[in-house]
């Protein structure tokens, strides 16, 4: 999920050597450093509007970030009570307590209930299989007015809303609607909520466009990005925001209106150092457009796999990520989960030379953004007799 | 705080090159790689017999872990009862929202306390000024039965004790006493309550011992380790446990027991190679015993710009860090918190050459564990000229 530009891309490697042959991680409070401020850069055309960038080291802490973030904003901008969230079904945005709070899958997060707040789900998400689906560029007011009822119950005291945009990753490879997220936008815009996107796994391409929030032509208030960030070499993630909500926090220092938040090794040379070297590879190699171009390669091959098969239904793809469900071919039923038909897949998937990492029993290709037709044939021919096998 | 071997060590460099020259990072769900097997062995040396290791990227999410394990364990166990946690005064986890609760640093935390779940602190914490203290083998019984009777009205719903062993840095830099742990560690064992010793800044000699927790000839059930575990080059941190806590999540996949939690960049080849570097230097530099013989030169170099300047109190020291507080040399008094006479100072060292990081207006010297006697010399030359400046 992090390797978007392959394993050990040469350039990445060679970036950091030279950086490491200069300084390896300089403390980032009350110092900087030219990387850290062509990267920050960077980010912010990436993001633009949101061109306030702060750094932390996984994609957890990333929305831990925001959600503090967006809490403590609301508190010094006269709206106290503005101190609750909500998320999305089948959402994911990380492993520890608050993140767990936020995610939606009870198999992470049942035996922590005790430590963790509250953090409800809004249901009756309005997922397609694709940009073609009818319901990508429009849903029914009606699927909008049920969405909209659970968020008016919350209005008065919610700070934000956290979704991964148009592609929900470990919940089950789900793909939603961006007219979805247009409507949220003008919603929470009209309520003073502020909206969260989780790009941690959407971000850098893999959906087609930089930011998967491009898709609704919307922006939210923050942005978290990590995987892709530094090509996969090493951890590292960014918080965005945008010039209003940072100058919420920045005032004298006896007004205590700073956001006391450092990781020792935020912004440390060498992450930043891969991220650039990153971000040049995706210009250098055009990468966003090939997987524009890419998308429906890949699809073709999991629609192989699903005839040569019978054994996948409910196809779905955009960018770079194209999943389905296996399923029994002869009574077209799911399989119980205690089977762990999915598990299965991977083992003997790996025997054959390809890993590929069910979700449950969903199958899905993620691959590098740069991958060649001939690797992703592999994939493919690897993926239907790894099916075919388990399911004999 | 995470430069114990100094700024980018050329045996780390070298070792983290040569990594990515083989691979930069592989996927740790279900796979494995010769360096982490390596390096998770020298660890489990290290804490033994916490021998097993578990993997994450920064301090923040150790602690996480360790509190989610222990948790999880009593869950396991027969005692869901047992899922509340415990701390201590003037502790400091980390900054998610988790470790925030187990922290006792206001400034911190204050804005965010809709979100966090309740962990109280455990008061009257036994100070110390060092190792020559006579309170450091020894606390008064009455003391300990003012902790215990604390701790006791806690005991059935308790699942864990979070605490920095020893030496508690951004709280203030504060010395505790060794019998202090031994005691914890006995009323603990004896309430099935577990000990999580959070070694992050004073792990890896730090205090003149590989691990704080030594001093107390104390076994912990969960150790926290990272800012000095890749030498500084990079986010890495562990969680070590003990086989009894780790055989109760080992079990076929069904029973539900296993510990699901993993980050994208757990265990990375680029920080593994970095921390197996700065363990061999460790063995190579002696640095350990380097430290408890220079720990007295360090010591003195505070007391001289005590001397020179008449503006520092409370010395105290351990290991390699000493620390003391500015007061007005004229009056004996504090100086208010809002003239930030500390602040003044670090901006004034900065000048100087010199990165002093006062905790308010608590001075220490933390210096890597290697530095060379006259670089100390400069050290105190530039704090008492950066103190005297200010304080003019």
């Amino acid at each position: 999920w992090c390797k978007s530009l392959g394993h050990a891309h040469p350039a990445i490697s060679a970036a950091v050597k030279k950086q490491m042959d200069r300084y390896e991680h300089v403390i980032m409070a009350n110092t900087c450093c030219e990387p850290l401020v062509d990267l920050s850069e960077k980010l912010a055309d990436i993001a633009y509007p949101l061109d306030r960038v702060f750094y932390s080291d996984n994609g957890s802490t990333s929305v831990e970030v925001a959600i503090k973030m967006s809490l403590q904003y609301h508190a010094q901008s006269g709206n106290p009570q503005k101190n609750s969230f909500l998320a999305l079904e089948n959402g994911y945005h990380g492993e520890t307590i608050l993140t767990l709070a936020a995610g939606d899958c009870e198999l992470y997060s049942s035996p922590y209930a005790p430590l963790m707040p509250k953090i409800p789900n809004i249901t009756d998400i309005p997922y397609v299989s694709g940009e073609n689906d009818t319901r990508w560029n429009s849903i029914s007011d009606n699927n909008w007015s049920v969405i909209e009822s659970q968020l008016e119950q919350h209005k008065e005291s919610l700070s934000g809303i956290i979704f991964e945009p148009i592609l929900q990753g470990a919940g089950g490879m789900k793909i939603y609607s961006p007219d979805f997220l247009k409507r949220l936008r003008k919603w929470s815009t009209k309520n003073r909520v502020h909206l969260i996107a989780d790009e941690i796994m959407t971000g850098f391409g893999r959906t087609g466009k930089m930011l998967a929030c491009e898709h609704a032509e919307i922006m939210p208030d923050f942005i978290c990005l990590s995987k892709g960030l530094t090509g996969g070499f090493a951890p590292m993630a960014v918080t965005l925001t945008s010039t209003e909500i940072y100058n919420a926090f920045y005032d004298d220092y006896a007004t205590g209106k700073a956001f006391m938040h450092s990781n020792t090794y935020c912004g440390y040379a060498l992450g930043v150092a891969a991220s650039l070297a990153a971000l040049q590879v995706y210009e250098d190699e055009d990468i966003i457009a090939n997987v524009a171009e890419k998308s429906c390669e890949l699809r073709s091959r999991m629609e192989y796999v699903a005839s040569e098969t019978g054994a996948l239904v409910n196809i779905r793809n955009v960018g770079y990520m194209v999943a389905a469900d296996i399923i029994n071919p002869k009574t077209g039923a799911k399989f119980a989960s205690e089977e762990r038909t999915g598990y299965k897949c991977y083992k003997k998937a790996v025997e054959l030379g390809a890993l590929l990492r069910p979700l449950g029993d969903t199958v899905y290709f993620l691959p590098p953004l740069n991958t060649p037709d001939t690797v992703l044939d592999d994939l493919a021919n690897i993926a239907k007799d790894a099916i075919t096998e388990v399911l004999q």
